[in-house]
């Protein structure tokens, strides 16, 4: 097994859907990269920061299940990101209500001398120079994998370009893959982010499942059909998370194992949007992701025999 | 293999997208459906009407594809409905321009005697009287089939739910699936339906593929990533001519089968988008079907070992 360095926030999470409202919560893209990976016991070293009001329970609790906080900086005098948003109604689309940087601001970050010669690094969703600093930091790892969103094309779109250059993987969503490419077709954008570096495309659908690219090939993955989307927030970063942390656990970057570490990585979201924030991700037991995973094969797999 | 009536309209479409547009031309469900169907060589007949106004190389096309048109009665006084629709640039939406019923404002539909023994009945998008009329007239089919859309809930819906009671499979959108129920999630929707009488359910899409409900088993068919789609129309018309087509070829009406079906229904439907109206299906190769299904293989199946 190969370790993993995850870079992205760590974060208060105040969330209001149609279902009900939270308080602050623990949220951010590496706590949920972080709990998704936990699910294949990798050694994973969390790269971020948080303020001196972020409470021990939740630095423990990310500890606890296996990742490495010492690249964890914590700014005593300083406040945590935090965010919040509204989910409308049909839970595809939210509103952002509050976003403080805070310490996210002003953030260095340091890999720990021991992840240096890491195999996987996820780059979550976070600002493209902090991203690249990770990158520069590593020893050749063997899949760099990046995710990222419309925030940063708006407002950082050369050094976006820089990572994008650098990496092996993006995950991406739909909208956000037309954005930056300007063409409609997805398959077409594809081809278009290929060429600006990465090998491999992820294009997350939602609800509608997910893409990879590769070449001229394309696997898809389905999203599960749920009865009910509780709170969708983190459910991409869990994808994540399940895609990197399948990958590292297994050491095999090709394309074959990266469908299934898709179908992973989607089952692994299916339940984060179960409950509120990352609550469902942290006592998941081994045994429920195993049943979904078979629950995905039943949703796909077919037999035919050619008329 | 058992044969198959199909009920539904056989039209002049005039279309325009963003690639060009085009004059009256060959359209409507059943001659869709039809041409689907008659890639399984298929022992069909479909049940509609035309006007006077209709080209006899129409019918003959219809009659080359394996169709008995016995049953599309021709009123040599009247005219032949015709619809007229704009795409807009995401091709996801269109505008209705013209629809003029013409003849099937006054239709009732006639199968042939040779045909009431038919295994499968395929009821295309059409009145639900009409449709109730082709069901009463069969001697017992093994499976019946009822496409239908919006316009009927808007206009029709008691009569519909009088057609929806009597079908074993429905095809219907998901747009079409939240408003038949009220229900946003799929999954609950699809329950429903299957509460109003059919066994199966099939709620397409388009892009994102088509899901078959039945019991509490859910199967998921993708649509292929396409470069590029020229045309929809005539596609959910197509795929539900793929579905049943095959059904009737194989005489076969589990679940597991009708899997396979959605599968030839999806890859017939990434053809139809590919020209203008018809145009692609009229001549299309049985091992370029072939190759699109082995394509659908590689789309979604994976193999996957328990971490």
């Amino acid at each position: 097994m190969s370790s993993l360095v995850i870079v992205g926030t760590v974060a208060f999470d105040a969330i209001e859907t149609p279902f009900g409202k939270t308080d602050k919560i623990l949220g951010g893209a590496a706590t949920y990269i972080g709990l998704a990976a936990s699910q294949f016991g990798v050694d994973g070293a969390i790269v971020s920061v948080v303020g001196g009001d972020f409470p021990q329970e939740y630095i423990d609790l990310l500890s606890n299940h296996g990742m490495d906080v010492s690249g964890l900086e914590v700014v005593e005098e300083g406040k945590t990101f935090f965010w919040s948003g509204k989910y409308r109604n049909d839970m595809n689309s939210r509103d952002t209500l509050v976003t403080e940087l805070n310490v996210l601001a002003d953030f260095n970050p340091n890999v720990p001398s021991d992840y240096r010669d890491a195999e996987v690094v996820m780059l979550g969703n976070l600002h493209p120079l902090v991203q690249l600093s990770v990158i520069d930091q590593m020893n050749n790892p063997k899949l760099v994998v990046l995710d990222t969103m419309n925030f940063w094309m708006d407002n950082t779109l050369e050094e976006l370009l820089q990572v994008i250059a650098k990496v092996d993987v993006i995950t991406i969503n739909d909208e956000e893959a037309r954005q930056l490419t300007g063409e409609y077709s997805l398959v077409v954008a594809a081809q278009k982010i290929m060429a600006m570096g990465p090998k491999y495309v992820v294009i997350k659908k939602g609800e509608h499942g997910a893409l990879l690219f590769h070449k001229d090939d394309v696997f898809f993955a389905p999203a599960l059909p749920l009865e009910e989307v509780f709170d969708p927030t983190g459910a991409g970063d869990t994808f994540a998370g399940g895609f990197s942390g399948y990958l590292a656990k297994t050491g095999d970057y090709s394309y074959e194992n990266m469908k299934t570490a898709i179908i992973y990585g989607s089952a692994l979201a299916s339940f984060c949007v179960e409950k509120f924030g990352a609550e469902r991700m942290i006592d998941l037991p081994k045994k429920e992701v195993h049943q979904r995973i078979q629950q995905f094969k039943s949703l796909t797999q077919f037999d035919i025999q050619l008329t």
